[in-house]
C-alpha cells in the first residue's frame, strides 16, 4: 500500500522507466533494415536480448540466460548521458569511461534504495567483462552489427573505413572471448565484404 | 561443429534475427519522448521488457521474471506481418486474429524444428492471457502507454477521443488483471489527464 505513495518506490521505478525511454534518442553509428537507416539504442537493445534469447547454446560455458539478456538489457542505458561512441571512432576511452561511470551512479540512483544497486552491478559486470555471461553478452553486442552491417552491404565499415585488421582487434576478440562458434561463423563472411570495400577504395 | 553448416541450425536461427530487425519498422499509435515522436515497436518492445525487470514486485502472484521478459521480447513480432492494431483503433479483431496466426507460423518458423516451437507456445500463452505469467506481461503492456500519453501531455488519447469508458474496457481491465497496483497507481493520474481533453473538446 505504501507502495503508491508520491514519493514512494513505485515513484522511484517509473521515474527511471520514464528516464530510459530517453534511450530512444541516442543514435549508433549501425545500420539497421538492410541499410536504410541508422538504429537507435533501445531498439538496439531489443535485438542483442533477442540474440541472447536465440543464441544461449553458443556460449562456450553454461551461463544464465536471464543474467545474459538483463545485462543487454541495461547495457547501453549508460549513454543517455554518455552518448554512443562508436566501436570504430577516435574516441578517448578514458573520457567515455568517466562519462559512463557518472550516468550509470545517476541513473541506477533513481531507483529506490538497494534496487539500484545491483542492477548497477550487473552493468559494472558487463563493462568488466570478467564472467561467462559477461563475456557472453559482451560478444552478442559484438556479434550483431557485422550481422547489420552484411546485410547493408557494409554498413559501418564504409564509413570508418575498416580493414581486417581494426576489425580483428576491436570486434573479432571480444566475439571470440565469449562465443567462438559466432566468431568462426562470422569471421569468413565479414572479411570478404571489408575486403571487397578495401578493394573499392584502392 | 555441424552448427555452422551453411544450412544448418546456426543460419537458421540468423535467419529468424535478420527477419526480426524488421519490427523496427513497425510504427506505433504511440508517442515516446514526451510527445516527440511516434515509437517502434522494437523499440516498445525493450521499453516493456525494462518495465517487467523494474516492476516484477508488482505481480499479484509470484511469476518467474524471465519468462514475463521473454513473453515481451517476442510479443510484438507478428506485427513484422500483421501490422500494429492500435488498441483504441476501430480493427476488425477477428482478421486481425488471423493475420497474427500466420505471421507467427512463419516467423517462429524460421527456426530449427523443436526451437521454434516452445517460443511459438510463449507468444499463445501471452495472446491467451491466461498464466499469471502472462497477465503480468499483458498489463506491462497496457501500463507502458498511459505512462508516456500522461508524459506526453495526452498522446494517443487525443488522437483516438478516448473517453474514461473506453480507456477502463481497451486499458484498465488488463491492467487491473495483471498488476492491481499498477492499475491503482495509474488510473487516477489517466483520468486527471482524460477529463482534461475531454472538457476541451466539449
Ligand atoms: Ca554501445
Amino acid at each position: 500500500a505504501g507502495d503508491t505513495a508520491p514519493g514512494g518506490p513505485l515513484a522511484a521505478r517509473l521515474a527511471f522507466l520514464a528516464e530510459a525511454d530517453q534511450l530512444k534518442t541516442v543514435i549508433r553509428a549501425t545500420l539497421a533494415l538492410n541499410g536504410a537507416r541508422r538504429e537507435n539504442s533501445a531498439e538496439h537493445s531489443w535485438h542483442v536480448a533477442l540474440y541472447a534469447l536465440i543464441l544461449a547454446e553458443h556460449a562456450p560455458a553454461p551461463v544464465d540466460p536471464a543474467k545474459v539478456i538483463t545485462k543487454l538489457l541495461l547495457h547501453d542505458l549508460v549513454e543517455i548521458d554518455a552518448g554512443d561512441a562508436p566501436v570504430f571512432g577516435n574516441v578517448d576511452t578514458a573520457a567515455i569511461e568517466v562519462a559512463e561511470a557518472a550516468a550509470a551512479d545517476r541513473l541506477f540512483g533513481l531507483l529506490p534504495d538497494g534496487e539500484g544497486g545491483p542492477l548497477h552491478a550487473l552493468w559494472c559486470e558487463f563493462e568488466a567483462n570478467a564472467t561467462p555471461e559477461a563475456r557472453f553478452a559482451k560478444s552478442l553486442d559484438r556479434f550483431n552489427p557485422p550481422n547489420q552491417n552484411i546485410a547493408a552491404g557494409g554498413g559501418s565499415w564504409i564509413e570508418y573505413g575498416v580493414t581486417r585488421a581494426i576489425f580483428d582487434t576491436t570486434v573479432g576478440a571480444k566475439i571470440e572471448a565469449g562465443a567462438p562458434i559466432l566468431w568462426q561463423w562470422i569471421a569468413p563472411k565479414a572479411y570478404a565484404v571489408i575486403d571487397r570495400l578495401q578493394s573499392e577504395r584502392a
